[in-house]
């Protein structure tokens, strides 16, 4: 070998090296940021290794891209849903902004509740008031109308407790979970019983999850021309209900598959915790449990919004992981210090 | 410079030039390939410049990737719909396969016609005969048990006119178009009047589109515990009816966002076309005109599948391109020479 050969041979493996580390950096660095709003412990590690399992080509549980559906609740799992529903905050924001040209509303429940602010006197008109509530300020306009509607609500409204933007009062470690999913191959989707036109605006920017991963209630809407232009004009009318039972419903009409990973907080997600972990291979259902009086709200059996009792029993049996967001969440919201 | 160097400026460049050589001879390849069934002509053109079009980044008419939606009708417009709609076939299949369990079909229509292979009999009893026929065979099982069923009755159900299996009967210059698309960042979806649980099943690999881009009819179904397993049972009610001014509708419930490229055949289509080219920016709405009664079938304004009049009049004043299938086409099927 010649000197020349030997300064060639030593630049070429100085160059490879400095390939081989520049590759390895991301690696590093995602290492030590997976979940990094996470504590260690089980709740992180079960996760962890669920992914593992799923990706590892080769191994026993291993699924295909394609089949790494994953569904998320919306209230109460990837964003707070206390003191109330978000979006009974923006129907009452509504109601207000509506009522000068409805005088009746004054004399009429559940309007009347809303407007004095009496939120127990709204949950007192009960499941026909909160129809009415629903209708009078989600229905008769097109959906491009609706759209800019929400749009417009959630550039201003604030939280009643944080005084935060709505949108901001996301929760970081599920967004963290989100990511880690996607970047590991799995196509995340929202199944909430919110209503779908009610997230859509924002879900790309609040979660990375565009409107076409979105299921939802939904109310009826239907194509007319207003003049020579199309139009889908909101009717006072609900079409479907995706809560409960209702959400394998919305999963396999929305999706036509069956999801591996679930995660939700309440009741209502009780059904598709269920769907999703019957399936063959491996599964995995994650349960919220809002236990931070501190730093969010601390609630389950008897909570108006997101009761959980039945999924919280079930879980050691069904071996659904349960996140107790006080020991296993090292930050709750993303402005949390 | 010494020779040494020279020799090693020249392995460089011979490196470099073969490296970029193999950058572009799959574009080159690409060029060549791009919708080979397609003739030459104003419809191909119409395509290309679309595309181009919109997928030009600082150009008056780019469009981001994520707003790239494509949709398509699919009876006559990515498969055959003659001599009748193919799940039609599966319905009187089914009929069949189902009779020695109910004796009394022999005298109830639509089933008495069915069983007789008198179709005008079918078309007789009418709608409500028709939805009896849906009913009788698409309902009362799990939505598992379904999924089996007609990929079963797919494996070796042939057309009745070319003896072909169903899923053959594909016109392959539309799904050139469904690759040209997604090449070019499109996200295609079928949007159909068939049954949702009917079509996917099949899409991924007839079309290659996944389950989650199907949009279609439905009956209702229903959350509940088989002991301790939960199914999704198919009840004998319709849910929704995704034609005509369904197909908007559908859309916006399933995807979320408006199409910029849409593609159908029939009048069932016109308000999806309507919905789609009525947006901003640059839209494309696409006709398949059945034209050849040689390789396919010749039919529009008075056929009983597939009824083209209204769509076809408004083509031209909604700048819709009608492609000719006679001359637009070089091959039809997959298997045509």
């Amino acid at each position: 070998m010649t000197e020349n050969s030997d300064a060639r041979a030593f630049q070429i493996g100085t160059a490879f090296l400095a390939f081989v580390m520049l590759l390895l950096i991301p690696f590093a660095a995602f290492a030590q940021e997976v979940l990094p709003s996470w504590n260690e412990g089980k709740a992180k590690s079960d996760i962890l290794a669920f992914v593992k399992t799923v990706t590892t080509e080769g191994g026993d549980g291993y699924v295909a891209p394609e089949d790494r559906i994953a569904v998320f609740d919306n209230d109460g799992t990837l964003w707070s849903e206390q003191p109330f529903y978000f979006q009974l905050g923006f129907a009452i924001d509504r109601v207000k902004t509506l009522a000068p040209k409805h005088p009746e509303w004054k004399n009429k429940e559940p309007f009347k509740s809303v407007l004095a602010g009496n939120l127990a006197g709204v949950a007192k008109s009960g499941e026909a008031g909160i129809v009415d509530l629903v209708m009078a300020t989600h229905a008769g306009q097109t959906t491009d109308e609706f759209e800019k509607i929400v749009t417009d609500w959630f550039a201003t409204a604030r939280h009643p407790k944080t005084n935060r933007p709505y949108k901001e009062m996301t929760f970081l470690p599920m967004r963290e979970l989100l990511d880690y999913l996607r970047a590991n191959g799995f196509k995340t989707y929202i199944v909430s019983g919110g209503g779908i036109e009610f997230m859509r605006p924002m879900t790309e920017k609040m979660y990375g999850i565009p409107p076409e991963q979105v299921i939802g209630s939904s109310i009826v809407t239907k194509y007319q021309l207003n003049g020579d232009e199309p139009v889908l004009m909101r009717q006072p009318k609900v079409n479907f209900v995706d809560d409960g039972p209702g959400k394998p419903v919305g999963i396999n009409r929305g999706i036509g598959r069956r999801p591996i990973f679930a995660a939700g907080n309440s009741d209502g997600d009780y059904e598709m915790l269920r769907w999703t972990t019957a399936g063959a291979g491996p599964r995995f259902g994650l349960i919220v449990h809002h236990t931070d009086s501190v730093r969010e709200y601390a609630y389950d059996r008897k909570s108006a919004f997101g009761k959980l009792d039945k999924a919280l029993d079930e879980a050691p049996k069904r071996n659904w992981l349960v996140v107790d967001m006080k020991n296993d969440w090292r930050k709750i919201y993303p402005f949390d210090q």
